[in-house]
């Protein structure tokens, strides 16, 4: 294992609305060249697997802008300030879907990117969950909700059918701690 | 499904060395609202799954400054300009760890981050892996190689303890292409 990376400075960058940019120039502890590294600042976000009463996992699906098309990811959304990444993901699958769920439990995080982002995803998982909420949408938001089979969503998780990574690793973390797939 | 949304205007937004921000003024179709939507543009980039002909699955450990702690991935990084995806696979798989296959095939490809990012990973799968090139890091790398079996990175990837979606996203199109996750 080598040295350490220092960081020599912080230097804050442009307001990204969903991010503050910040640069570290950092010392390369094998070279001890210093290097300017991206750091886009942003709070956790959650997401949520939300299994229905009656056997079925609820999908959003919903335009991206970063490709420019649509896509079917898991409902979530970034914590609010104040909030608890629990109390964000009970909140986001309701406002999103209008699913409330009778069992919480954790699935686990991950980095949404260790690369350039200090920011973690939340994985939780919602057991009997009803449609019987309101779905409330926030201005910047056109959602269309859909349910499909366990069975169906771990085949298109298997044939790699997600366009989204932290949708990916949430499904996962479900069906590896479930062992439904081994 | 709902009408799409539609673009009104896009604005050049600060260059952030590894990406330029842009903001897409976007048209709701649900409520006809505008928003201003971040958009980090960026070249693609690749991830590979090497096999050591000793049956092995190499990886990289470096620190990472989003998350300001050390992960292990799989070797990858940004393509080239006028590099194509399997061509960036081979050099970065070369210059991150010394590595040269036998035989790449393709795995599959992901959104870098649908939400925010115009990027795309691929990733490939390097087999017949033998370390007999020479190591060439950027100046703003320093890098650990090391190699764990498969059957314990399977182990590794059911428990979730990669920090990395896309090194996630890469492992699960390869242990399920394989038919060794079912």
């Amino acid at each position: 294992m080598q040295d350490e990376w220092q960081c020599l400075s912080q230097e804050a960058g442009p307001d990204l609305k969903l991010f503050r940019a910040r640069f570290d120039l950092m010392k390369n502890p094998r070279n001890g060249a210093s290097e300017r590294m991206l750091v886009l600042d942003s709070p956790d976000s959650v997401n949520v697997v939300p299994i229905t009463t009656d056997g079925k996992i609820v999908f959003v699906r919903q335009y991206r802008f970063g490709i420019e098309d649509h896509t079917l990811e898991l409902p979530g959304g970034i914590v609010d300030p104040g909030e608890g990444h629990e109390q964000g993901a009970i909140r986001e699958l309701r406002e999103e879907t209008g699913g409330i769920a009778l069992n919480w439990s954790y699935l686990g995080a991950i980095p949404s990117n260790p690369v350039f982002m200090n920011s973690y995803i939340h994985h939780w998982l919602a057991e009997g969950v009803s449609m019987s909420a309101q779905q409330e949408l926030d201005t910047g938001e056109a959602v269309d909700v859909v349910a499909y089979p366990v069975e169906d969503v771990k085949n298109r998780l298997l044939e790699g059918s997600f366009q989204h990574p932290h949708t990916v690793n949430a499904l996962l973390r479900y069906f590896s701690t479930q062992q439904l797939i081994k």
